[in-house]
């Protein structure tokens, strides 16, 4: 018995060496902008089937290997901002929060997406924000600052990448459109052509600023639809890619203390996972890597003194607390149509705490309805702002187990260049 | 190049292959209670040394491999109490919230220790909680609830524990510990005593009912002595040991919402880690694991909007904000040294809500302490119980790398009593 597992045991690991030096062709790189550990659990609540036993497990859960430490150079003390750390995630350099992929003296340091170009390989980027939004700037631009967003999308015509698909056409003016034509890119402005494209440069911009939430339009599935396509044109180069996916929205739902709206952005995230997973799965040669650049909203699981979280409140809400103040603000028997949408009906406290808050504005009445959201589910906040929490990594493929343990995110950084 | 570092592979693969189907001799299984992921990120920015460039890591940074998923069995919805975590940890079974060493049905089940027992193992404990709490008891006992503490008390003397450390004197009756004395126990009621101590079985109560906090006894380190002395006596089994150590109370101030408090307890139990990592790097047949039940307090690093967080406050304060409050309650001359205590000067707005707080009660100054303390640092709370949010698991020595990733708090058990 013991030899047997001797020899099974070296077996394997003779298989492991013959392997040991061979990096991953190509790299899938996501990142959930605020997706601190709180998040994860609480979608694994979320998408619980109430009639098992079981706590059903997540693709997070699967493929979970280690944390990462967030914190920006010390100038800005230990909480990130999401330019400090994706700068962190693309340069393995420490830089000030709202830097771009430039250190702490301004200076522009080499990216992961530049040292990946320069060794033939694809380039890309899928986001749910803008796509010259701070996470995927950082990767594909070098500005000192994450607001200049006209500078960044100007940027981006420099940087060579072969996919660029999210929202933003706000941000790129029909003369910088067709400079981009005129390099061969294709252009859309529409999701729905997305299917048209075969092969070649693409860049897609399916919002003005942003991508709708998920919550409301939950059959959309652009995320992971942006995903599997990114994938399919970036595998056409024969010495392969990288390929960064942002979860962007679930900080920003996250900001709003919006529990209902993170949850459907999550989901939509994890779907995208599983469309990586797959592509890792059919092609070996490549790495995914999932992490989050820090927590957002101080998120609880649980508040208030009691020992209970209540998912099937948020399962049963049919659209984003904000759409639904937008929808009602104005329409005159808005109290049925409130029931349904929320999936539950108001108690008469609530109802007199709704009431007044649709009086004074659209504003405070989607306060109220996250409020009543909060209370039910039993969810806490504690800022509008990020959190200093270790965040995890998740690994899966060629080359994860360099991924295992505690790491600084500037070490994602070095991990992923060392495969290069 | 390829070949030597496949050469490399290979032999370290072989030593591998070689330990593969090795056991580890010895287990030391210790438990923050309610450290959550929040705490040890906390922790390490408190131990962060402001004057170099990098924050420095921590013991948990060096051992982290994963997390473990912590919900009770269903009955008890997604928010664990101490007594199903350890339940779930010592037995492999998910039961309600109070059981202890109890399946749902309240019929006990074998615990790693009985059947390290049966495997003529030594067994301990070392806690900071009186002994027969939660935590040590789900070890030690069958209860079908936590709070039966006279019983889970007489039911140690059937335990055939070897070693327990910690504080309950109020549950251990003269003539119970005449017992216990007949049985082999030597008995101690104060910790001095216990170098005294180089064999046989021991029974030490310290408190009363818990242990002090460690902020107000700094230069005590009950818990690592605690720890170095049960490793001391364990080790001494041919056959090897199994011993608990519980960080108790880390707990007990993230109920209390007590920042100061909380990583006074975390400095302890990280002391205490670090002894049981010296004794695995001497005695390589030695597994390490350490985990925690849930996290408390919905504690956030970071909170009301700012991106910020100020260790510094808190490395300051001289006592427990309870200790302060009772110990200058009734004094006259009590400002000059809260501030002294405090280690900042209140401003006058400050001074206000102190001079107020202090008039109306003991309970309501310590609040009020607390509330500066939390305001002064940043740091936010949801909640005075627990929350549901994966905690994280560290492991080091023999067989560490089966802890690698996501798991269940029940698999915990199922792997270390894979080991037996
Ligand atoms: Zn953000
Ligand atoms: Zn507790």
């Amino acid at each position: 018995m013991k030899i047997k597992s001797t020899l099974l045991a070296l077996s394997l690991c003779l298989s492991f060496a013959a392997q040991a030096d061979n990096a991953p062709k190509n790299i899938i790189f996501m990142i959930g902008d605020g997706m601190g550990p709180t998040y994860t659990t609480a979608y694994r609540f979320y998408k619980d089937d109430p009639a098992t036993k079981d706590i059903e497990t997540t693709v997070f859960d699967r493929i979970l290997v280690g944390m990462s430490r967030t914190s920006p150079a010390k100038v800005d003390g230990y909480i990130t901002d999401s330019a400090a750390a994706a700068t962190a995630m693309a340069t393995g350099v420490k830089t000030y929060n709202g830097a771009i992929g430039v250190d702490e003296h301004k200076h522009p340091v080499e990216t992961l997406f530049e040292k990946a170009k320069a060794k033939g390989k694809a380039t890309g980027v899928a986001v749910t924000s803008q796509v010259n939004h701070a996470t995927p700037a950082s990767f594909l631009a070098h500005n000192e600052y994450r607001r200049n967003y006209v500078e960044i999308a100007k940027a981006y015509l420099d940087s060579d990448a072969d996919v660029i698909l999210g929202g933003g056409q706000k941000y790129f003016s029909k003369d910088l459109v067709n400079q981009f034509k005129s390099k061969g890119y294709r252009y859309l402005d529409n999701i729905n052509k997305l299917d048209s494209v075969k092969s070649g440069k693409v860049l897609g911009l399916f919002a003005n600023v942003q991508l709708p939430w998920v919550v409301n339009e939950p059959k959309a599935h652009k995320l992971s639809q942006m995903t599997q396509k990114a994938l399919e044109l970036l595998s056409q180069d024969k010495k392969g890619f990288v390929l960064l996916v942002e979860g962007s929205l679930i900080d920003w739902a996250g900001h709003n203390n919006d529990i209902v709206t993170a949850m459907g952005e999550m989901d939509e995230f994890a779907r995208s996972i599983k469309v990586a997973e797959q592509f890792v799965k059919q092609h070996p040669d490549t790495l995914l890597v999932v992490t989050a650049d820090h927590s957002t909203g101080g998120l609880t699981v649980g508040a208030n003194g009691k020992k209970a979280w209540h998912p099937e409140v948020l399962r049963n809400v049919k659209a984003s607390p904000d759409r639904i103040a937008s929808k009602l603000n104005t329409v005159k028997k808005w109290q049925p149509e409130l029931t349904s949408l929320l999936g539950f009906e108001p108690n008469k406290h609530e109802w007199n705490a709704l009431k007044k808050a649709r009086a004074q504005g659209e504003s405070e009445f989607t306060d109220e309805i996250k409020r009543i959201i909060d209370i039910r589910s039993n969810t806490g906040w504690t800022t509008g702002s990020h959190t200093a929490m270790d965040v995890q990594v998740f690994a899966f493929g060629k080359g994860y187990k360099k991924f295992i343990g505690s790491q600084d995110n500037t070490d994602l950084a070095k991990k992923l260049e060392s495969f290069l």
